[in-house]
């Protein structure tokens, strides 16, 4: 007798091919679930061979166009980074996947879901936070937590071993000496050789960017038009080309990206789970929609809004993606606090793309007149006169005097 | 009889020979001042035009070194950077050059500083409140925002006419179309053509920094060796360069970025006086120190240090900078808490530039051990069991599955 | 000819008939505008007296309903405090009036508004920059910034003797040592006496509040109910009193407070123009509706979402309100955060009053499930595991423990 | 043979106890100790009653003066407070007998130490991060959290039956409906008839401070002198008792404010394990000091600074302490925020107390002049000119008349 029905993530790949077979040999009925979230990957390959394992069906969703819309386009809104450089491409993926495979396990009747990710890393914690806020009744089989499995699959040899035993196709080629993990908006590669923080990585590594060196000897330039903070229009081609579906204008500005390498990145970061890791990332499309969008903010956001939003919108989003509390109390309510920050953020940005570089040429909007050539001129005398000024800092200057004197009659004049 | 000494900031250009003139015209006795901060300017030309108009005195400060390493460094340390994208090579001269000013007008018996800035800038704040701070009872002389001043002086043409009318002779080399400002951190353009926030900085414009496309083919590697987060070796050449002085270590990091293309950067940012400007600049090795040192912070920073760094230290910091705020309570306070974070920030950052990207390679530390190889290993499992990742999810959970509860119960399941 | 006409912020006292007389001297026609927002006035006398010293128009306003509901609502739902003590009643009713007066203004065909604010003080600040927010091309007429005015009338000696002149009659009440705000919210003392901030206020200087030890010797109980952060019902005597509309609410929050002695606070708080000043106050109402909602929040709102709202919202509106910035991008957008996060909390506090103390005795929620019994109960084990607890602090530990084996290995253990 | 030496946290109370007899049975040789942190305790009682279940000794170690001030002092300093409420008394215990217990256990070749905590409250998790920073390398035993123990004792008739089959002395006293800790700067009652939020603590509950309502007739009055924000000098009597010792100056504000009942709470607070619960606490004498350490900061320290700490200090000290985080990077961090903050907190602060009442009757300091009494007067002009107030306005008004217009133009001019 079945001991219930489970929801496995399963990528086709040696681990979820393995905890496929443990889950059948445990007594519970699999329901092998694949999100289609941009990445590479042959679905078919993928769904024949969970069946030949003993998945008794095999659904694949699309969750692409969520993906865009409802955590990358607000991602770029709040110009979302953690430890001022990653850009979260993973940890945005996992809120649309987690709430996809709850919707599959509903469907189908599991009452657990399954996952490959290891004891010691951001995603398992990323899925499960969503599974439990998603459905919080469901059970979460993590084997790689589990010690009747790790103790029993200690090495890849072990895997090999019991993969070869059950008859489970492994990919002849060699495992790379890393990890990967990609979606429409990034791939990350860490673990393996890159567990040093010292090495460089090795040129074939990177997948998604062309190598700087190897880009196009010309600057291309393109424009991006925004409404409220939101990509709505990419124009490349001097013109030629216009695209304005968000799913195409995401994966269009991944080509333009790409081609011109741009978006790599090599940090440590801190997981959630205390420890630092290495991390390399190539982000190219959201790359150049972040910055483009930072810049449009200096054109057409009020000084103090952003102030407010940098420092506690864009911090707070960013340690809740990274950390999986997409879906939580606090997270919908900084969510919240996106739309407010970018009514007044309209116009477009042009820029270019150049062996690894990006740079702002211009930016204007039809609609905002927070910036006013005239009045910033230092010419002319529009707006305000001079001498308000000097109340201005003189009324600063109170404070500040004080402050002075104090120093002064304490012995200790101030100093740089 | 003299009306008194003032301690005038003297450029040499045609704005501040014509206020010297009419300080002289007005009753004052002038001492004209002129910091060396690593701009480039013909100093000696300058005395002698100051002397010619009227000057008792000419007095070139060297600071230098006191910009580097009372400022610079520090802002480093510190990770400054305003509205995610200035570095604010203006606002770190300010202060330096405010006390160098305030200790000549000292010794030189003057009871008035007075300087060239225009009414609505950033600059005149800076000064001025720096002035104040140091020296409480100066009198302040902004001509700029004299209505005797600036009714006279309404255009370029008027201050043509007085000096040529004054002997105060005219460089013949045409203005032009922007503003500048320099030191040994970078230089800014704004004004004129540039006003207009679309309008693409011409090629020529940029001084600093060799356009990337005509920078050199091939990537130049370099290695920044950091203490308590201070760069303190700078090594190129594949070794053969080897510089640990504070001022030639930032020159030669300076140097490394002009001739590959790093640093440039062109904003639209939120002026102190309510309006938003367009601006130019060039930071060559500021943008490369600044960055290895955040990368740095990856390996050796523990991670709520730099969180409350990031969201409380840095953006106070940049932004008392960018108001001028230097000397004030708060940034007195606020740059007391920068060594404290950067006890750990030790170790060497490998990396490379190339035609405006500059790429780390890698980092590593002797002996900060906060990053662990073998614990960040996807495979091993010392330092904690995968089990005990089961207990913090779950408690992490708790509120969580609530949340979700409550959610349902209230027939608005949660969703993206 | 009239200069135009001006609407005039109209007291009834001495200063702001000496200016309305004067504006007329000066040649403006002048609506008179008296905002009534629940303080003790005498609306008629007032009325008789502007028309007599030769306002074209008296027109009072009754904005209490909008005070109570627009302003001190939403304060209520933030738990808006200053520097920790000050309730804001002053900065709270400030936005009211300045839109009231703008609009009486823009009925009148008034070209310019006027008040009768000193040059120190946070209310001209408040009200001028209400006024150019609501009305930008306003002219504002601030006589005590006039040196026309403020050179002219240099003590109250000046403005008796020009009282005279006028015809305009003074009451012959002695003026009291200090001045007074009130309104439907509170009373402001300050000025005089009270100056030296080490003057202990006269007893009959309070005026809304019976002193604590003349205040009843039997503890008074109620219970509070709220609604998404709004007090929506207040009962009192046992049950026997029952009041929901807002106004009236407030106003038995206000009579409950006030018999109890409870509201007065005593401070030197730091005004937007760079200076300490020393103020007494009397919030009675208001001080039990903060109170209780805060304590409601403990048993409704997400641990998380009030930290962030405590961090950001909070400190950041009260500074808002308090320098005049309610009309202001970043005032707008911190206000459109307050109403999410006040979605849970719902139900009812159990509260008595005491001679100046406010006790709570118990609150309860229908509605809102955060708060579980038996889970928080330390005898049983619903809900998680204590072992899960176990694998919550090893994974806190991790970075713990390697900070203090950094210690021991540096040579300095830590130690408190 | 021994499993080892074991230091056990020893309350004499019935759980430790039995702890301690199930600890000998398991093998283990027990070093029992207790810490006089200023709580009401028999510790002749305790030890005999060690001894005689047969601990090898027992230790009790003085940590009164180290908890008063090492954090009790730090704590007024930085005015922290948990969720606008709570003092954080137990919080700021746990630290120093984390400490003392980490000494005992090395001096006694201790390579375990334990406790009694259960497994869903914050101690545990306070008292067992401080051990793994303090000796990373030691062992937890945590019995209410081993199944081994919590299986075997599920109610509190186990405990009782083991201890009557072990031999171990039951207080003949029936148990309180509630549980208590207590140490010198408060009590804590939590659990039983507590956990039901609205169940009013019955009026014999209270025990460090009388009942408001039976409290003198007559405010008692007090001086509080403070140097860089720490309480050097108590004032009572109208003079007559002065105390200046840290610790005596502590219990003598704790006397003053259990006889006039000020320092009661009653809240329902976040625990770090995300449950709430509701506790009751008493806090005589820190409330008293904080408060009046609050007024002080309004005269001497400078608002921006202010602002910093209260926002950033204040908040992230008081979670950390909460949250058991005491010996980590960041609080290590923090603290180091708190000296800086205080060098002008300087002078003294009259108060009285009264049935629960603490009132503010006024400050003053010799040393420090940020507030100034001619200056902050509404009739004289000294300082700044009120025309310089026009000018400050003026500039503050560019960016919000900017804002007043787009609001205009785009049809939804701003109202309330």
């Amino acid at each position: 007798m079945s001991k219930g029905k489970v929801c496995l993530a399963y990528s086709g790949g040696l681990d979820t091919s393995v905890i496929l077979a443990w889950l059948l040999e445990e007594g519970y009925e699999v329901i092998a679930f694949l999100a289609n979230i941009g990445q590479e990957e042959d679905f078919e390959a993928a769904e024949k061979k969970a069946l030949a394992i003993g998945a008794t069906k095999f659904v694949v969703v699309d969750v692409r166009q969520q993906f865009v819309e409802k955590v990358c386009f607000p991602a770029i809104q709040a110009n979302a980074i953690y430890e001022n450089v990653y850009l979260l491409g993973t940890s945005l993926a996992r809120p649309v996947i987690a709430e996809a495979q709850i919707k599959v396990a509903e469907e189908n009747g599991c009452f657990a879901v399954s996952h490959g990710c290891t004891g010691k890393g951001n995603d398992q914690v990323r899925f499960e936070l969503s599974f439990y806020a998603l459905k919080p009744d469901v059970t979460v089989i993590a084997p790689w937590r589990d010690p009747a499995f790790f103790n029993r699959f200690a090495g890849r040899n072990d895997l090999l071993e019991y993969a070869a035993a059950k008859g489970i196709p492994v990919a002849q080629t060699k495992a790379k000496p890393w990890s990967t993990d990609e979606n429409l908006a990034h791939i990350s590669f860490e673990a393996g050789i890159l567990e040093n923080p010292d090495t460089t990585p090795p040129k074939d590594m990177w997948k998604l960017t062309v190598d700087p060196t190897d880009a196009p000897d010309k600057p291309e330039e393109f424009s991006i038009y925004f409404e409220k903070g939101l990509p709505v229009k990419l124009i490349l081609d001097g013109g030629k080309k216009v695209i304005t579906d968000p799913v195409e204008l995401f994966l269009e500005a991944n080509a333009l990206a790409r081609r011109n390498g741009v978006g790599r990145i090599d940090i440590v970061e801190n997981r959630f789970i205390g420890i630092k890791s290495r991390g390399c990332y190539e982000t190219p499309g959201l790359t150049i929609l972040r910055s483009t969008h930072v810049d449009l903010e200096g054109l057409t956001l009020d000084r103090e809004v952003r102030a407010l939003r940098d420092q506690f919108v864009t911090v707070s989003y960013a340690r809740q993606l990274y950390n999986g509390m997409y879906f939580t109390p606090e997270c919908e309510y900084v969510r919240s606090m996106i739309p407010a920050s970018q009514t007044t953020v309209n116009g477009v940005v042009r820029a270019s793309c150049y062996k690894g570089t990006l740079t702002i040429l211009g930016r204007s909007s039809e609609t905002e007149k927070l910036y006013d050539e005239t009045e910033s001129s230092m010419d002319e005398l529009t707006g305000f006169s001079p001498e308000d000024t000097s109340g201005f800092i003189a009324v600063q200057a109170i404070r500040i005097k004080k402050y002075g004197e104090a120093a002064r009659e304490k012995g200790t004049p101030l100093t740089l």
